[in-house]
């Protein structure tokens, strides 16, 4: 039986719908929780106006850019791409926003949930963060789908959609690099000044900066890995099903439908997974309820519920992450029997479905390499350690050393996953091009359960916040006790969750690149070609400048800060014994605004650099361009991320009371490597993700204005 | 008129054996100084004796190397370049004992010399190095031209002799891998006991790894650094040859001589440069008794002093600069002409000579750049002696973001120079392998100046080890204030001598990749093709690995020099107040041979990596490898470099008193960068080029042998 795309989509579409139901559903509940004491409430009051003032700066010059670049793809291609641009940039920003709006109302809620047990709390947490998962999903589908619908009778329907996947880019840009250089900026700024200067502790509430600092964390790792990952989600569908169009086979249709297939199916496994934490914890009758129940959803909640994780009081670490990776795991079981499903009812070759395997395989291969490099349970972070010992010198040697050796696997298994899936594609179709299809599917099979792997994401920040708030309203120790706990777990998926964005952002960047090349009607895409090297050197120097922009950024931004925090402590009396109330707003607007100019430059590199060597050193060169981008790219931001994770693990594992512990001279070398790793893993190597993807994006849509350039061969 | 190849290279022979001469006459020179007093002697034979350990352990090591390489290659391919492969290793072995030789008897000797005076001294260490340069030079031509006439009746003789350029590579494997582990090991091992733990300044005859450290500075950047650019230097005339055989035009024999006319001329162009540093000062009157002598050498001097730097008692860093660069500017304007001279002489289109100027300004320029980024007189340094002063983890972050905007530059130079040698060789010859032949030619270009540019490279540590003998010696302030300007000088030029081997190392590699392409006989090397991909990415992750090994073999072997350290102080009596005496040998020995057991596992890595992936994954993957290698080691190894000198500079621009000087806070978070840099600078970072290059001869040498790999597409 063969589903026509047209059947697939509309499926999409319903996914789409019944991810928004869950959505508002899951919202109700975790605003219904209690939102603790006065005090908490008062905190939270404060992050929420510092979050919105940031978005309300943010969106209104995301406003701007957008309204400009429409104007130029309108006037330059067509109205139908600039639509697609506005929808794209609408749909991410929409998802942005809801996930912030429920992070920073979940974090009070999750300290006050904290107080009556750490399930509760996980429950909410991980709940906030499964509405940013699932919003992120539901709209891309939404919003393609919509699109599909619109444009569908015209023969570049297709290229119009790339649109959407230049306007999700456009968001994760502003949520990504300013997002990053705005975290950082608030956090080391904070620090300077509190910590260093004013020697008071870290969430002190006098501190004027340290609103600033817990909006950052919900701004880097929920609305910028959320736009990354919604950028990543979107291109790696509309890359496949470009590069399936192309393909040119009598089966276009089913070539075309079977990512937004296997997108959709991929939303019921995400639900599955995270009904696995959220659930009702699992019980022995559940079966035999399910059983002698009549009504088919009641039945179906008994049912799952023998599968939903148990956490009980005295949960280690180990357990929770068990708990978190039980849901990324049944979420995985279940795409793999449904894809197999979607991919027979496309009538669509075996090896689809492999490669989509394939995809899944990596992803979660490359997040457990970068946990063995991260955590302080493994050889690397406890070598890192054991050189604080000698000093803050041979701590940063280590670690970089240990950063530049975890790429290693990483590359590997993207290599492998590549290989494969073109050998796979080439053998089910006869074709090179069936082979790109094949990856650009391992894409969309590695990004399917985004729904659940970004939820794990989402939670952190959360739990982070419900950390700083359970400290600043002095809840009791045993509270406490259990927000750090979930604070560690935290930290645990960040790291995991920057190299699953990374794996996946450069598999969507090479459908991508294909779709590109296939696109703009190169034939001949010699390696030694006569612009290819200068293409391929510019481009892996890309990466970093980039990195280098970005990181003198923060430290711009953080000066700002300093001078604002210095001038509160020195104008506003009675700030430092807690009878005056500091300006928390002054802050978050200078962070909101140094963030947003800091990231001028590098913005508008990444969009105009390949809009120029495509028109200077023509097509081909281009494509060299974003290769080299690719490779170079994808290198560095595993190093940064994991160097910087290993840095501020083998703090932590020092601060557990080894080497001496806090305070003790190996601490303060810890301290540095952390302090490097700050850019390293939250500015700099996340704001990688989005070049080497707005790079791709941006030439794929002007694909067919570029030439052979301006020297002739 | 058109001259025959064999012609060319009879010339090339000759001025090969012209440099001899000079390396012999120039040698007597240097060995007819004084080497000062009993103290001086008897730091200066410790030192020579170190070396002398050092290199007998090493060419043991090497012997063996070179015997089970050789047997491998006569039974995998044939004895021819097996023989080739031994010369190879012979003639770079004995530059680079030439130059360890003589640079080991200059420091006593400058350092004596500059007690008559600041010329003097800088005379007697830039004819050391000119020494070295010239002796590099030399032993490449005559090896490969020796091995021309040898081979030359038979059709593949240009691929016996690439077997030179594998066995050149091996030698520099050992020099400048296990040096660049030598070096650091040693420098890092003496000053944590002697500096850090015992208190004792640098360079204190009292501290055990002290002969070590000097014979490190030596090891690094006079054997490494020459074997180096022996490697490169050959390597660019055997890609430019081969490139020129396998075009197959009418003139093959102008277009394989070419190369060896240039590097030919290049000789004559060198002396000129270094008889301008250490001829005769200039004299008003030397014009008119030019004219006026009738003896042709006599006037011909006489002639040539009017151009010799004039370097008085007060010169300025700045003055001093000038002076060298004055020779390398004159010696690039000789060899402008000369070089004219040749191409017209074989008959070759214009547009050739054009493509080696394109290659010698991009050399100069990239000189340039690097010299920018790393003077503590420009603004990148003074940022990050800026960041100094809020500690050690923002001068971390400063300099790292200053050696990744360092990239910039130097990529865009060798892009322009690459785009614009092919479009000159394809004007010239209406051909994409005439275009590469041209970036061939642009690498003899950039090098053809070696004995001149690489005179000023080793002039360094000859430089430095005389400021230490002055130190430990005690000689009178204004002689160490001389020594100590020319160590300055020495640092600087070390920096821009870096700069210049990375972008020789790049191009060399280039034309080395273009040549196995052709040798293996790929017609199509498409960059989406099936195995490219994942070849770029492994290539890609090679010089990652291979940094990160490097990196964590100095700490191993640092730490086995500070348990010797240790050991010494603490078993031989008196050893501190000066009455025992400390056993030198036992430091030099263990640095030996733990900086050779340390490079097994990178140095295996280099070679075995291109054949595993030939006979796996194919010809086309591993030219995706090689070329995957050479951006993502191009970059990092700038990145390394350039940050490491800045680091090191910020420190010493610290220690002339800004910012609080030496011993203030921000001094100490500079020498944490000056630590951090050190691996990046001298072990790492220059390792890459080595890696670079070692993996395309490898992989040109057994181009024949590689089929489409074990997958079939």
């Amino acid at each position: 039986m063969l589903l026509s795309s047209s059947a697939s989509i509309v499926i999409a579409f319903l996914m789409g719908i019944a991810g928004v139901g869950f959505v508002v559903w899951q919202l109700q509940r975790v605003m219904a929780y209690d939102q603790g004491n006065d005090v908490m409430r008062e905190i939270g009051k404060a992050i929420q106006d510092g979050a919105s003032a940031f978005l309300a700066r943010e969106y209104r010059v995301i406003a701007i850019f957008v309204a400009i670049v429409a104007t130029i793809i309108t006037i330059f291609l067509q109205w139908q791409t600039a639509f697609s641009f506005i929808a794209g940039a609408i749909a991410s920003a929409g998802a942005g926003y809801l996930g912030m709006y429920v992070a920073v109302r979940s974090n009070t809620r999750t300290a006050a949930a904290a107080s009556r047990g750490l399930h509760e709390g996980l429950r909410v947490a991980f709940g906030s963060g499964a509405i940013m998962g699932m919003s992120v999903v539901s709209f891309s589908l939404i919003g393609m789908s919509l699109l599909y619908f619109f444009f569908n009778s015209d023969p570049n329907y297709l290229s119009y959609i790339t649109g959407f996947g230049f306007g999700a880019s456009s968001i994760a840009l502003f949520a990504r690099v300013g997002g990053g250089i705005y975290t950082k900026a608030a956090d080391v700024g904070a620090d300077l000044v509190g910590k260093v200067e004013k020697g008071i502790p870290e969430d002190d509430p006098r501190n004027p900066a340290v609103i600033a600092d817990n909006v950052g964390d919900n701004v880097g790792d929920v609305a910028g890995m959320g736009a990354d990952l919604f950028e990543s989600y979107s291109g790696s569908i509309i890359a496949a099903a470009t590069l399936g169009a192309a393909l040119g086979k009598a089966n276009t249709a089913a070539f075309i439908g079977l990512p937004f297939l296997i997108a959709a199916v991929g939303v019921v496994s995400s639900l599955f997974g995270i009904y696995m934490v959220i659930g009702k914890e699992r019980d022995e009758s559940d079966v035999a309820r399910a059983i002698a129940n009549n009504s088919l959803l009641t039945k179906t909640i008994y049912f799952l519920n023998q599968y939903v994780a148990k956490v009980n009081e005295n949960a280690s670490l180990e357990d929770l992450l068990t708990a978190l990776r039980r849901s990324v795991w049944g979420a995985s079981v279940v795409i793999l029997g449904l894809s197999l499903f979607a991919v027979l009812l496309s009538g669509m070759h075996f090896n689809y479905w492999l490669a989509i395997v394939v995809g899944l395989i990596a992803g979660n291969a490359i997040a457990y390499a970068t946990e063995y490099f991260t955590a302080y349970t493994e050889k690397p972070t406890l070598a890192i350690a054991k050189a604080t010992q000698t000093g803050a010198a041979t701590t940063i040697i280590q670690g970089f050393a240990v950063g530049m050796m975890s790429t290693a696997l990483p590359v590997l298994i993207t290599a492998f996953a590549i290989l494969l899936s073109i050998w796979l594609g080439f053998k089910a179709d006869g074709s090179l091009a069936a082979g790109l299809y094949a990856v650009a599917l391992a894409g969309v099979g590695m990004l399917s359960t985004l729904g659940v792997t970004l939820a794990t994401d989402a939670y952190g920040p959360v739990a982070d916040n419900a950390g700083g708030i359970a400290e600043m309203s002095k809840l009791p120790k045993e509270v406490r006790h259990r927000t750090d706990a979930l604070d560690s777990l935290g930290n645990t998926t960040a790291a995991t969750g920057k190299g699953f964005a990374i794996g996946s952002a450069a598999l969507t960047a090479l459908g991508l690149i294909a779709a590109y090349v296939s696109a703009a009607k190169i034939g001949n895409l010699d390696l030694l070609g006569p612009t290819m090297l200068p293409g391929l050197l510019i481009g892996a120097m890309m990466p970093y400048l980039f990195s280098a922009l970005t990181m003198m950024a923060v430290g711009k931004a953080a000066h700002e800060i300093v001078l604002e925090v210095r001038r509160q402590f020195h104008e506003i009396p009675g700030l430092m014994d807690g009878t005056g109330k500091p300006d928390y707003k002054a802050c978050v607007g200078i962070s909101t605004e140094s963030a947003l100019k800091e990231m001028i430059i590098p913005g508008t590199l990444a969009v105009v650099a390949p809009i120029i060597v495509g028109h200077v050193l023509g097509k081909e060169a281009l494509a060299g361009l974003l290769v080299g981008t690719l490779i170079s790219g994808f290198l560095l931001a595993v190093m940064m991320a994991n160097s910087g994770g290993a840095w501020d693990n083998a703090k932590k594992f020092i601060e557990t009371g080894e080497y001496g512990g806090k305070g003790s001279e190996p601490h303060k070398a810890a301290v540095v490597g952390d302090t490097v790793g700050d850019p390293f893993k939250d500015t700099s190597g996340p704001a990688l993700n989005i070049l080497i993807k707005l790079m791709t994006i941006v030439s794929l849509v002007f694909a067919g204005s570029f030439g052979t350039g301006w020297l002739h061969f």
